[in-house]
């Protein structure tokens, strides 16, 4: 397998994040190139792209996928009018992500609202802060701008979308690995919800049988979803291009996120399986609780605004040694 | 087994290595407790032990070792006047330690110089730091204030020594481990050195056959002492009181410390092998290299003067979720 990290399209003055991760061995980044976190054009424009992947090459990085929304998909998600100017430049994005050599690209059809959570500081181990969802907490009325939008409704934009960009992609050489709904809840705000259940996917997969037409296995969001988790990896395994390694307490509907080895599954068990199902893609560990000195109320410090929930790096230090350390008594190598 | 973390006698504004170490999971800690650095009595005053014991209790940790000097073991080391005082002094603390529940004292017999680099800050993977040692380049003249001391008369002051303590270690219920020279060279500044082959832990382990006279196996001195690890861990296995947990790359003469996981020695299969000799004693890890942001020359930084080389907290966060991985996937318990 590939052992990758998500990070940041540039490291800021003070954020160690690029240099930390090749100091534990990663080679794989995952980027989100977005114009407002690149600074730059979209990556519909080449140059941008290829600026982005000169500057992770320089620190010794592949980009070996993208993930989350790298322009703005609410008008293709959502089904308004503009989409299909949109999807003409989702369709050059493809393009271009072909040419640059990045073949995998996680995408989500969350519209409007991403992963989402009610806490992101409650305590756990030692005083961490991991983030978490209470449904009862969350506010759930239809956002006033978009209005309820049925899950039916979302399943056609998304058809409508994978009609015109799946071939794009086959003939890119990309690979489109829808990530669940995070949480996998039936709408949030108003707006249906269609990759929040094993049936989702298993109706993605089977309108289009294509190389192109893969799943993120976000493995938390699966854990959630009511099926156990093991018979889910072996039925997915020929679809999924991707895996979000996590763990996770509770319910779809209240939970908390854990660090992995803290956590009530049986991760060896879980990586062991990716393997032995032949899965020999992309993993990269999401998800760890905020450590001391990265959330308000660390000693010394304020709260610092730049902090990312989930996404600092102590607790990710920790995740890929963790992981490291599994796979080689596994047996299972990590590039 | 149990998984401890050398640590300071008490945090300081800003360092965190307490709060980071029981974010990870740790619940047992090492400690050094010389006056120099808890700036409190030397620690045959039982208040003082005291005061320090339950200053690691109050933040969630259990002392389960004392490891190196714990007071000045010069005269006692190098048979000077004034070690009989030393060593009631030294028979008072063994008695303190028994009485206050901390049971396992890793000693080393290195006199005057303890462990040795002659490099601290060679670049490693992804740039860390790491310390390394190289013969060439050491200064091997004698220390002017102690001249040369043979290795037959360190080891008549180790008898000495042994013969007065281990008794009093005995009835206090205090394992000694004797913790091998680091580098096991023949010599440093003209003071011969004992611990550092496999005979000389033999001829220790025959000399008193007792249950407070035992080994910490530092697992990298013994690498570099001639002879293969595995058959010397079978050997040893019954007198392994403490692991430290290591690799290093080169030999006796030149070598440097790597990460955990980018040595040349198989540590899945150490860790492995300790366990299935029946080792279920306290482990750490030992020597990380320095990662951004605790060197000289780390980006936003001049050189921190508090930082300590080999036991920053980065490269230690990575190593316990190694270790921690490997042993969940070999089936060891961690507690």
């Amino acid at each position: 397998m590939k052992l990758g990290l998500l990070l940041p399209p540039a490291p800021k003055p003070g954020d160690h994040k690029w240099k930390l991760s090749r100091q534990i061995g990663i080679n794989h980044a995952v980027a989100k190139l977005a114009p407002e976190l690149t600074g730059d054009d979209p990556i519909w424009n080449m140059d941008s792209l290829l600026r982005s992947k000169a500057r992770f090459e320089a620190a010794g990085f592949t980009i070996s996928a993208l993930e989350g929304d790298q322009m703005d998909m609410n008008r293709i998600k959502l089904g308004l009018p503009g989409r299909d100017e949109d999807i003409a430049r989702y369709c050059q994005m493809l393009e271009n992500m072909g040419k640059a050599g990045i073949h995998l690209l996680c995408y989500n059809f969350m519209g409007a609202v991403g992963w989402f959570r009610t806490a992101v500081a409650v305590p756990v181990r030692g005083g961490a802060m991991a983030s978490a969802f209470r449904l009862a907490d969350a506010e759930t009325g239809p956002l006033p701008e978009f209005g309820e939008v049925s899950a039916e409704k979302v399943w056609e934009n998304w058809t409508y979308f994978m009609d015109r960009v799946l071939p794009v992609a086959e003939k890119a050489g990309v690979v489109m690995a829808a990530h669940p709904d995070d949480p996998p809840i039936p709408a949030v705000r108003g707006i249906g919800r269609i990759f929040n259940s094993p049936d989702g996917f298993r109706r993605a997969r089977d309108y289009a049988r294509s190389p192109s037409n893969k799943i993120t296995f976000c493995q938390s969001n699966f854990m959630l979803m009511g099926e156990p988790i093991e018979p889910l990896i072996r039925e997915f395994a020929p679809n999924i291009a991707f895996v979000h390694f996590r763990d996770i307490k509770g319910t779809a509907e209240d939970f908390i996120e854990t660090f992995h080895d803290d956590g009530p599954h049986d991760m060896v068990e879980l990586l062991r399986l990716y393997h032995e199902v032949g899965f020999d893609g992309l993993i990269r560990p999401d998800h760890v609780p905020n450590m001391e000195g990265e959330y308000a109320g660390s000693e010394g410090g304020a709260l610092n605004l730049s902090t990312t929930v989930g996404y600092e790096i102590q607790g990710r230090l920790f995740a890929v040694g963790y992981i490291k350390g599994m796979a080689e008594a596994l047996g299972i190598r990590m590039e």
